[in-house]
């Protein structure tokens, strides 16, 4: 639901368009379609860029958008390690999981490579909490970081360690791949019903492994193939467990297909690009340009957004000031006689529930959501809990919220006053949200995001260390470390 | 290309239709298409039927197609096993398989369920010479078999055997399923380029392991649901390893399907009719009474067949002409001045090379096919190979081989006559080949079948004992003998 919620408020934002391109050919492109373009070898061309890509060629700001991007996915996988989700993937594989090859974060199993991805995969995605590719609504480490690391262990115990830059690289080039290919089909793709993540997050995953496995470009090319031929999970399953299933299918598909392809078991050579081939199978539109052009110079991986709050995207400004106003003037609840808010027509159509039952319900209320951002100062995980919907005073508050529709106030804005009992009104602006592309979340917001997510699972230091080897990935000789650091005696 | 060629040949004969329904939704409907009809819970009375299916319900015919497709199946995944396909699978997977749960078919190596039956079902497609649902030219024995077997070896092991009966059902009740999924999607799936026996494999695997695991109603929804979230396959990796992989792939992820969903992970309930849910997905016609009429009343599972010859079946008349000519003439090559026929028009589209250079060019020409038919009086997979292919005698005699197209003629038929040097005209008119639904291969041709097959790989006595465990496979009380005796010492 979050994702459809995003996609809406991102096109009423214009910032979700159909990209135009002399290559696309859509369905709804008229009564006189220009006749298709020859789009070049175009799984081929990615395949190369993938095969050699190396570290020394990532620029500094990619570098550090990909550090960014893992610190956030293990928090985030961290966070959901203990969820039913995870309890029943877990006890449902491990009778047919392999040796002990790779650990599963917050946790204290371990199992083969391809099945720990898949269960780290899924319990980064179960909060909705995970990164966002905001062109495409992909979220985009999941598939490729849960690959990687499961990946690496397996390689450090084999005595042929990953190194951190390493790691860190085919992360980037995994999220690089995932992202183009979901911009060559997005929205199309997306509104006839595919979870982009699971369906792009499978090249992800294959590419970043061919790149760990030094595979040539036939070997890459195979790898492509047979991700093509694995896409995973539809927006159908959006509300069950089968939602964080998708991230995890695909990192293990993608897995599998890098496996293959490294001892030659071979594709076509134009699985993406082909008539029959990827794009044209599972969507509408194909602009291949998005897939090739600026390869190594323009990078998607630098795009990449982190969520503050675990909603859908359109609260996050109203959390975002409430928790200015009340951390700026000490607000109590107790003080506040109302809140008013001019909000864009999307919040009320998304997030209109009045009295939320539960944690799940509870994301679906601007009036919980910004009770509880002024009584908590937060809008994590824990502030959209049974818990907290049904704590006496976040009802008592939030039957206080009045929001006003206002077809001027753009998604990503809000306007918010509180009138305060003793006559006073406090009024804050948001502009865009923390957590946009431009007012990202800063280093020490994931910090403290990843803190909270952790808490109840790592230990303060336990925790406090394996942010630092996130943040210092870079200088790791064995990446390893950080999966290693962040399980707990069973 | 053998599928592409039976499509068109099934079209060109009137055999193959879209199926009309007021249920079915065409993007080419017309100017006025009539609003969607309520598909009803499609995947709830799929899953009801699955969940309560018990091999007591069977029709004796429909068991009898059963273990013919077992037996057909067996076969095909013996005549495989170490063609360079599996040696790569077995390979690349061993260092990430799990514990020794289950046989290769033809191989020493034991991996776990899932890679186990990865691998059987790869291998049974190899020769493109396993069962054909002509309706949809799903292969359907390839994902439902490997992931029965596999998972029953995994329950001998652990003291709980599957009875053979039991195993039956299940594999006659995941034909079922996918058949009739595939009915519901078919042609339209398949022209617009999805492998149907990978995508509908996928829920004919995840349904048989569902029947056997006892799962509720509830569960087998889940486990279809995860099924429909995992499509495998892409026609433009036919002619690649990739093709073999897709039913493969398909029962590991049906298997995978239904393990998370008996310990409750959840997906929706309307996987597959929903607005968004898979046949709207993958398809732009969706049929769904041909998933939910008659259920436990009419079998697909029944309309099963076997391929006599491994070549396209477009050359399956003329190959059976000619070796009832060679077998009731005493037929010898030198005898021969030339041999005409008249064929209709795609025989000559779809195999008119006339000099084939190697075994897979020669399954396209048929000069080639009548030639090596007349000489070995077969038409199987080493009839193909690259040795019969630069054969001096079949090189002398299939330049003396003449088609003429004749639009006359069906697709299934053949006039065949045989100029002989000494003045004698041989003739031989087929009306349908050996193999089709009119004239099903016997019981002893399967077997004849089989034993060509693995007659490199098993002894005589032991392929004997495997076909007669496959025929008796009803009064099993472990299935999993069967796949035990099929295995050889490494």
């Amino acid at each position: 639901m979050s994702d459809i919620d995003r996609r809406q408020m991102l096109m009423a934002a214009g910032l979700v368009v159909a990209a135009s391109s002399s290559q696309s050919v859509s369905a709804a492109a008229g009564p006189q379609p220009s006749p298709p373009v020859d789009p070049g070898p175009v799984t081929k061309i990615l395949a190369t860029y993938v095969s050699n890509a190396r570290p020394d060629a990532l620029p500094p700001a990619v570098r550090r958008e990909g550090r960014r991007s893992l610190l956030n996915w293990v928090g985030v996988a961290i966070g959901g390690s203990h969820h039913p989700t995870v309890d029943i993937a877990v006890s449902a594989l491990q009778p047919f999981a392999g040796h002990a090859q790779a650990s599963l974060f917050g946790r204290g199993e371990q199992l083969d490579v391809m099945n720990a991805a898949f269960v780290n995969a899924v319990s980064s995605h179960i909060f909705d909490f995970d990164d966002t590719h905001l062109k495409t609504i992909i979220h985009p480490a999941g598939p490729v970081a849960s690959a990687v690391l499961a990946f690496a262990e397996y390689r450090s115990a084999a005595g042929h360690p990953i190194s951190g830059m390493d790691a860190l690289n085919a992360l980037v080039i995994g999220i690089e791949v995932e992202c183009r290919i979901g911009n060559a089909v997005y929205p199309d793709h997306y509104d006839v019903g595919w979870h982009i993540t699971g369906t792009a997050g499978t090249f992800g995953a294959a590419a970043a492994i061919a790149n760990l496995m030094r595979l040539s470009v036939q070997q890459t090319t195979y790898a492509l193939g047979l991700a093509a031929s694995q896409p995973v999970g539809l927006r159908e399953s959006f509300g069950s467990m089968n939602k964080s299933f998708n991230p995890g299918r695909a990192a293990a598909n993608g897995l599998f297909a890098a496996i293959l392809a490294e001892k030659g078991f071979t594709s076509s050579d134009a699985m993406i690009e082909a008539k029959r081939g990827w794009a044209h199978v599972v969507s509408t539109k194909q602009d291949f340009g998005q897939i090739t052009e600026g390869l190594g110079t323009r990078y998607e991986a630098a795009l990449n957004t982190y969520k503050p709050f675990a909603c859908g995207i359109v609260l996050h400004p109203i959390i975002d000031a409430a928790i200015q106003l009340r951390n700026e003037n000490g607000l109590k609840a107790d003080q506040i006689d109302h809140i008013d808010m001019q909000v864009n027509p999307l919040v009320l159509e998304l997030t209109g529930k009045t009295e939320p039952k539960d944690g799940l319900e509870s994301k679906f209320s601007v009036y919980h959501a910004t009770a509880v951002a002024i009584i908590q100062g937060a809008g994590g995980e824990r502030q959209f809990s049974d818990a907290a919907a049904t704590d006496a005073a976040v009802i008592a508050l939030r039957s206080r919220v009045r929001p006003h529709v206002d077809a001027s106030v753009k998604p990503e804005q809000v306007d918010l006053s509180v009138t305060m009992k003793d006559g006073r009104i406090l009024r804050k602006h948001i502009e865009h949200a923390v957590g946009s592309l431009e007012r990202p979340m800063s280093d020490s917001d994931l910090e403290r995001k990843f803190l909270v997510l952790s808490d109840t699972i790592l230990a303060a230091d336990q925790a406090r260390r394996v942010i630092d080897l996130c943040n210092g990935v870079e200088h790791l000789e064995d990446v390893s470390i950080i999966t290693k650091s962040a399980r707990i005696k069973l």
